[in-house]
């Protein structure tokens, strides 16, 4: 016996998404087949009227169901700061921080020559538009501490420091809590160029 | 600021999935997100009408989308043997072999009293309605052999070996391939007890 269709069907969807191989997908898909028709619903509805809702805040490019994400629409937000982030997962990460109180600029990914990601394929022009309207007193860069993060962040300060703005990129150094025996070569160096009078 | 009210949701449903954690789905409602439309249109078609497409065959309880599943349908399949198996996947993997011809019983589930699952709870009735109707010359027992499967077929096994058909149960022994140095105890000592003169 075959795979039924529809299970075939669901395998093949399920597994594009990333961290879920073929396996998994099948085991997912077996699973959706014996829930409550109910249920399907409901997870159905939620991914696609979801999906539907979301949009880009037309300001900073973060996730939004409006024009404007919840961010950029408050006026106690400090406009003077933006923070430019690879994608909307890191917006959420540094306001759990509750320490800053700027703004954001969503890049929807960063510069990946290899495969085949340049400026014009995340949002730079958007960026530059922006601060073109409105200068901030200062673009903080925190894309991550990987390659591409740092290729991107080199090209972004390129760009904005002719403007005079203050361009500044996030410290790296030691996690909290990490014991220096178990750090990184890389993550020791920029600790130690990085250290600060105390 | 708060996660956006539709990845909340998104977030909720996926959560509900075997295997798929807060952490997970999270990532996969982000990603969701960020798909395009169509592919989101696709993913979310493929689960509804997917499920509501899939029903029980009316014979054997396996996955269909017709009356009859696959097997149940082919006349070709001998049916003097019925073979009982958990769930629909288990009647994949027993496919897989190419080597058993006969029809399949799916239980949808194993007798699980800690978990509240007792006889009436999975197709213990329609197994046995079956066999009221037309006495097949051999039942094959083919739950796992975990404490559920075997529970379960000891509890089919006295239900109905009464009745003159002759009851099997799956060998247990040294899966092929795996050295005997290791194999857990119980596994040896079922193959030992399983001996079969060469």
């Amino acid at each position: 016996m075959e795979q039924l269709e529809p299970i075939s069907r669901m395998v093949a969807e399920l597994s594009h998404l990333p961290g879920i191989g073929q396996k998994t997908a099948q085991r997912l898909a077996y699973h959706i087949a014996s829930m409550p028709l109910e249920e399907v619903r409901n997870l159905a509805t939620a991914l696609w009227q979801g999906r539907k809702s979301i949009r880009y805040c037309e300001v900073c490019g973060n996730y939004t169901v409006s024009e404007q994400c919840e961010i950029c629409s408050r006026s106690e937000r400090h406009n003077g700061q933006i923070c430019v982030v690879r994608d909307p997962r890191d917006v959420i990460a540094m306001e759990r921080m509750h320490d800053y109180h700027g703004l954001y600029h969503v890049l929807h990914g960063t510069l990946s020559p290899l495969d085949g990601i340049g400026p014009n394929d995340i949002h730079i022009k958007e960026l530059m538009d922006r601060i073109e309207k409105e200068p901030p007193d200062e673009i903080i860069l925190a894309t991550s501490p990987d390659i591409e993060g740092e290729a991107t962040a080199t090209y972004l300060a390129r760009l904005i420091k002719p403007k005079g703005i203050r361009v500044t990129r996030i410290a790296h150094g030691l996690p909290v809590g990490l014991d220096i025996e178990y750090a990184d070569e890389v993550t020791l160096s920029k600790a130690m160029s990085g250290r600060t009078a105390m």
